[in-house]
């Protein structure tokens, strides 16, 4: 039977659920999880208490539990639990006291709450990244922090809605279709905002793949056409010196961080 | 001046990132950030750790260094350097192997890679969610998980848009407008999936203040249409049975989170 995880919080949970994923990720083994948000008052620790201990009657075994409780009588009834308890937060907030000479002033939802400054910029580049999806309008494009190209299907959507999620980055992103391949070069608007673009590319047998699900047997899918996509377009990025990564061994956290990494783009925190 | 935070992984810094700040925002203190990822070889580390060593020597405070770092190599060149460490993944993962009886068997990019079982779920995901947004169309409906209502900018894009990246759910989303409000009723692609439907609402008095700033002065911005649509949608959603919930003081990482743990609808972690 799978190993019992809990992750706990008085807020949304996703810093327990990141924190613990990370951790358990070190290990060669599966686990049963469980996330609880919004533990905010002690009968709702309690009933969660409740939960962990039946948990370990019935499987005999403590059940593991991450947490990240700003409260301290809500932690106090999880950490009176029978599961084994990771705290992150406390384990490092009482070093950091004494480094840096404060006392810690514990306030729930500031992670990930709205309270944060730059909420409202981020959900204007959130927006931003999805009215400009795709090459629909050009309109924009002096307003992006960034223009991701590429060919369709090589992770411009999800890259862009990431950037504009997680870092707050105003991502357009602009297709090169087939219409173009015959003479491929950037539409004005884009050649205005040069320093902004950045490219993406794909190996085609990867693409093929993914065109393949989506449009099977079609011109578009073929490996003959995702070859010929991908080269005419990569000799365009190389003619016009516009930096480009691989997307196709990344996931969209590698893929967003290198381009920021490449970019010198700063990261907003939410 | 202030206290100067690494945030350093060799991968993409993000699980770093998101450790480090949640502990540093219980201290009501602001920090100078720099996140470094990819730290993947020996010669980088040791480029980040000069660049620590002079931070140390310039500012005269030793500066935090949160880490993730899975390689021990890695580890141990960053662990050499003036700065202070924050360890989350050892300091967690050496009492889980007394606990689990097992070693870790430290594997880089497990976290935010695309090793990851489900990433090609979540991409679908992003799509389904970019390709139903806004009422688009209604022909997916009944491929969705979950079906986003509300009038116009009460923060139907940004949730299901998160929900699909963050957690791999298939969220569609439909605006009621100006148009439905004198007959307000479901289409039938939506009765067809009352199930699914998880309604949105938000404060008159904010939704006038979203809209006065897209578009000021007009009837659609109006405090007393902004009334009249909440008023109408909520009476719907009472009349209908659909829960929802307030988006007015919620981040979009709260409102997704609220929105799982009502429905039930399980979460996917990548």
């Amino acid at each position: 039977m799978l190993r019992k995880v809990f992750y706990i919080s008085d807020g949304t949970a996703i810093t327990a659920e990141v924190f613990g994923h990370a951790v358990l990720s070190q290990f060669p083994l599966e686990f049963d999880a469980l996330t609880i948000p919004f533990v905010e008052t002690e009968a709702k620790a309690e009933a969660v208490k409740a939960q962990i201990n039946d948990c370990f009657i019935t499987t005999g075994e403590r059940p593991l539990v991450f947490h990240s409780i700003v409260k301290p009588e809500i932690r106090d009834v999880i950490y009176s639990s029978e599961g084994l308890d990771y705290d992150f937060l406390n384990t490092f907030v009482a070093p950091l006291e004494k480094q840096l000479g404060i006392a810690a002033t514990p306030a729930m939802h500031r992670t990930h709450g709205k309270a944060n400054e730059g909420y409202e910029a981020r959900i204007d580049a959130i927006n931003y990244a999805m009215e400009n999806d795709d090459g629909q309008t050009m309109k924009h494009m002096d307003k992006a922090d960034l223009i991701l190209l590429g060919v369709s299907r090589c992770g411009k959507t999800p890259s862009s809605l990431y950037l504009s999620m997680q870092f707050g980055i105003k991502a357009a992103n602009y297709p090169f279709t087939e219409d173009d391949m015959d003479n491929l070069k950037l539409p004005d608007a884009l050649k205005r905002n040069k320093g902004k673009l950045f490219g993406l590319t794909i190996d085609p047998e990867r693409l093929h793949e993914i065109r393949h699900s989506r449009m099977s047997n079609s011109r578009y899918s073929s490996l003959r056409q995702c070859r010929m996509e991908v080269k005419e377009v990569e000799m365009m990025y190389q003619k016009e010196r516009i930096p480009f990564v691989n997307t196709t061994n990344h996931s969209v956290e590698e893929i967003a961080t290198k381009i920021l990494e490449i970019t010198g783009l700063k990261r907003h925190m939410f």
